[in-house]
């Protein structure tokens, strides 16, 4: 059992910039209670094209600081940390539990599509480890997997660009391969594996198939969230709602704008606070 | 007057990443048996989203670096952190000749274009400061200047895309509203803010009216460094051609893969030297 002061103690969800508030917003919807401190590395931003070491380092130190906030549990939400450095996390600051987003996106694929044709686009850090791949095998082994790197992807939805011919015409370049011609791969599933992809989604459906399903982490990562809380007895009892509190190591003004449509509500500057990593 | 020794020192080429090797090839064409050292900052880019307090900091500690290795001459072939930081840097570098982009950029423009309108394309960073704003007044106060942050075409350069329907479609959503309609800015000039602009030349053309001037810093800054070293008595005056070496802070795999669009050569990743700064 833990103490009531425990349970009173913030989740804390960890990103390299922004796209990780698409995770925060669906743990704040499935958790409401939940104080919420969300840490974005946007010194250090993007990790989709860094080396290993360098996301590795970065990860260890942005973690460490939310540590030092008291959260009772950790959320890495950025897709990249997730596949490069869980394992390392968790190691690192075990007892206490942290929960990566690969896992939880490859279960939700795997459990909406069994033994289907998955398609995971991300960043090229992650796509170059395969970690959903391995994740996705392990899950259903009657699976295949495909994974593409749609580096522009990341820039785009950062800029807003979720709707109309350009938008589209960016989404429809990287998956033409995928979806055109006979002897294309034709996925019967499709993987969002960055945390800035969700804002896409309706660029992206309009280039495929209204037959290929189209999964993101952020709820069923939510949803683990959730278990792991309730197994530990960390759950907030409370009728009041939870406080989010929002931080950056870089550029608050940028973060609020951007960070805005990630988490489908106004921000201001003023509501980040800037930490020194 | 130099000593020997000291014309033999090579130029050091500072760039957040491989956009500045757009500038390394200019100055290579010009002065052939000059040696160079480039540093591209890989584990921190892009520099055009950050804060100045953060370019400031980084470009410290790189260019630095470039002094330890006995450079003659620093170019700071960034557009961002010439915009945000150069006056710093010349100081904690003195008496180290410091050259930037912004102002031999400015100058091409006024000069191929007086008393025109012009049109920087940069990165936010850039634009926020608006540092080629004020070299232009300064430069040619009949002129006229805006400036456009263009965010989205950095990652597009990166990704290789420089030609193609998708290519010209993003270069257009940023130019519309500039170029389209009785209100429109209609530039005469356009000025490429950003190091990684140049290989998207031939699209930017095709969708601006082939009035249009389009500038970019890379020619100019050579011929400034050419001028500065002539002054100094620095040249290096042989018959062999000087040497390149490639240095960067990440990812030696894709500065090899996306510096080679960049330099106009083909680089392997052992060619790439990586430092820790």
């Amino acid at each position: 059992m833990s103490s009531k002061a425990e349970s009173e103690q913030p989740i804390g969800v960890f990103d390299s910039g922004v796209g990780g508030l698409t995770v925060l917003k669906a743990i704040r919807e499935r958790l409401p209670a939940e104080h919420l401190v969300y840490l974005g590395d946007t010194a250090r931003l993007p990790y989709g094209t860094k080396s290993p070491a360098s996301v590795l380092r970065y990860a260890l130190q942005a973690t460490a600081h939310l540590r030092s906030r008291g959260v009772k549990l950790l959320v890495v939400a950025c897709n990249t940390a997730s596949a490069v450095a869980l394992d390392e996390l968790q190691n690192a600051l075990a007892p206490l539990p942290v929960i990566g987003v690969v896992e939880p996106g490859a279960r939700a694929a795997t459990e909406a599509r069994p033994a289907a044709r998955h398609l995971v686009l991300a960043t090229e850090a992650t796509v170059r480890l395969g970690a959903y791949g391995k994740a996705i095998q392990r899950l259903d082994p009657k699976a295949t997997v495909r994974e593409l790197a749609c580096e522009l992807m990341v820039a785009q939805a950062e800029e807003g660009w979720t709707q109309g011919d350009t938008a589209i015409a960016i989404v429809r370049e990287y998956l033409r391969p995928m979806i055109a011609g006979a002897n294309a791969y034709h996925p019967e599933s499709l993987i969002l594996g960055c945390t800035h992809f969700p804002i896409l989604g309706g660029a992206i459906r309009s280039v495929v198939s209204p037959h290929v399903s189209i999964t993101d982490s952020a709820g069923t990562t939510a949803a683990v969230v959730a278990t792991e809380l309730a197994d530990r007895a960390l759950e907030r009892v409370a009728n009041t709602a939870g406080t989010l509190r929002l931080l950056a190591t870089d550029g608050a003004n940028r973060f609020a704008r951007v960070g805005g449509t990630f988490l489908g509500e106004q921000l201001a500057a003023g509501d980040i606070e800037l930490v020194d990593l």
